[in-house]
């Protein structure tokens, strides 16, 4: 008998939550109403209405809002913008192992800053200070890809006050944060320090992914600079499902579609939890509030590479930990559970399987 | 009275041609059918039927086709992973300015080569050749912009065997061939030296320009190259744009679309020549088959800066030739008239003004 394979790799929403019907009639209403905007050409930094609703949400006016084909490419923009070959970039260690790779192709010196349990690590990060400021920080400061972690408001504090005092930018991502379960929300850095921070978003985790659409908020003077990046690299973004996303909006489902989210991922995190202390009682895990990962940390004398193959033979598809990390010889005993994208049931499976190889 | 503006600026279609009811139907029949793949994460080359029906148009398979955000950024892709910083590139003098600023950002140092009637002057490259072989050369072969100048069966042969004797890539820039009004089609340089060539074009002249909907056929390992840097910039291009565009192509609408744009533009590109003929008969101009632009030259004694300033007054609204091309010094009595955004009264009009002027 084959078991099927039960995937633990990807953050992704599984496809049964996309408000498919929904989008249809959002794609219908805009286009007729405004196609002549919608499928002509349309300049960097996006549909104003959209830009307009987005501001709204932030409380600032549309040109501190740009939008693009996913934040992971504004990211991009940012690090082309900011970034001179060998200038210091910081990174919280782990990270999403796409926005390490976007750093080191700009040129950057990556600096992985070492991860607790409530955001950086404030020493390591002041000790790096001194010996040279970076042009940038990119951190996920809510649900963290691949941890799960939150940065405390205290950290926040002290991130933006020394964001201020050094000059550098900080780039937080934050595509989890409407994906809370449980406790209180945590003012974004953007709000401590909005004229040091680029707050990037997008509707991946709330709506759907291939819409590839993303954002920024920032002060006016770099949204322009971004603008203009974004301008002479495709003239504008992806109109008309900027349109369908405006309309979803515009309409008041996407506060509903959070809820209804937030339904079912909130049991697939509390069976990740119960499956880890039931079959795993010799890890560490982290304890998120929301979002889309767990980060485990498995006994000592793990090695990612056997652990992957036996994996591979018990059916099981893990995310190499080491490819989360700036310096790879880390990440040897790290596994992410992305939890939204498996049932409960395949979860419970999933992780007694995990305990049965190690 | 104030007389109403004409613009004589920009290279897009007049709203008017958009079929935006037909799209609205394709976006709802393929939304319903394959919103598991057009919602979800998708990757880098793009949605694989569309890239099957475009490879059939080429006689290819789908791993020789990737489609993207625009042509325009897939170009920006390939000086990014062909182009180092002091690479030779030429590009025809003149040029569509946004891929000579895309050269310059990837570092390339950009070499003009005159355009003639025929296209590029070879015995110019030839000479350039000598003093160093270019990484790639970008040439937009059919209805050129801004110039309306097809290059000639004989040029493209040279042109090819010059890229394979020199190890050179030609980036054949096609947004415009299917827009043919009269005569007959020449073989792309693509076919005639499918190893060294990648031949981009896009939805934008024959459907709409807000869907950004580009793509390069090529060879499947430069494909691969493409879609690696795409993968790592943005993961995948937007998808339901790309199952809109695709739905309507299977529906056989895009050759009746053609073919409707084409009765739109003929008459325009008409009125061209017969404004040209009657009001600026001083002038010089190229006698485009199809496409978007006439290219005009000045008489001698005409400066930009005092032409377009006086344009400005007498509520004209014209393109600085000099941004076309790679070296400013020239294109000072160069001027690009895009005429399919304006109708046939509009261009009349509009030439009669730049007479009274000069």
């Amino acid at each position: 008998m084959t078991q099927p394979i039960i995937n633990l790799t990807r953050g992704m929403p599984p496809p049964e939550v996309f408000p498919t019907e929904d989008l249809i009639e959002c794609a219908e209403a805009v286009l007729r109403r405004d196609s002549d905007v919608l499928l002509q050409y349309g300049r960097s930094p996006g549909y104003v209405p959209l830009r307009q609703w987005l501001g709204q949400q932030y409380g600032v006016g549309p040109e501190q809002v740009l939008i693009g084909n996913s934040s992971m490419e504004i990211f991009a923009f940012i690090t082309q913008t900011l970034l001179q070959p060998g200038d210091r970039a910081f990174i919280e260690s782990p990270s999403y192992d796409r926005s390490i790779t976007l750093l080191r192709r700009a040129g950057a010196q990556v600096v992985g800053i070492p991860l607790e349990e409530d955001g950086p690590d404030l020493t390591a990060l002041e000790d790096e200070l001194k010996q040279g400021a970076p042009v940038l920080i990119y951190v996920i400061t809510d649900f963290h890809n691949p941890t799960g972690i939150t940065t405390s408001l205290e950290k926040r504090r002290r991130l933006a006050a020394l964001a201020e005092e050094y000059g550098f930018w900080i780039a937080e991502d934050a595509p989890y944060r409407a994906l809370r379960y449980k406790g209180q929300d945590v003012p974004t850095l953007w709000s401590l320090a909005p004229e040091r921070v680029l707050h990037m978003s997008s509707f991946s985790k709330v709506l759907a992914p291939g819409l590839r659409l993303g954002y920024v908020v920032g002060p006016a003077e770099m949204i322009a600079t971004l603008a203009q990046w974004a301008v002479d690299t495709y003239i504008g973004p992806v109109f008309p499902t900027q349109g369908m996303v405006y309309e979803y909006c515009r309409r008041g489902l996407l506060e509903p579609n959070i809820e209804r989210l937030k339904e079912v991922y909130r049991p697939r995190l509390q069976a990740t939890f119960s499956a880890l202390e039931k079959h795993l009682p010799q890890a560490t895990w982290t304890r998120p509030e929301g979002g889309f990962y767990v980060g485990v940390t498995l006994p000592e004398g793990i090695e990612m590479v056997s652990l992957l193959a036996r994996a591979g033979q018990a059916g099981l598809k893990l995310s190499d930990g080491r490819g989360f990390f700036p310096n790879s010889s880390n990440g040897d005993r790290f596994l992410r559970i992305p939890f939204c994208s498996v049932t409960p049931e395949e979860i419970a499976e999933g992780v007694s399987r995990l305990a049965r190889i190690l």
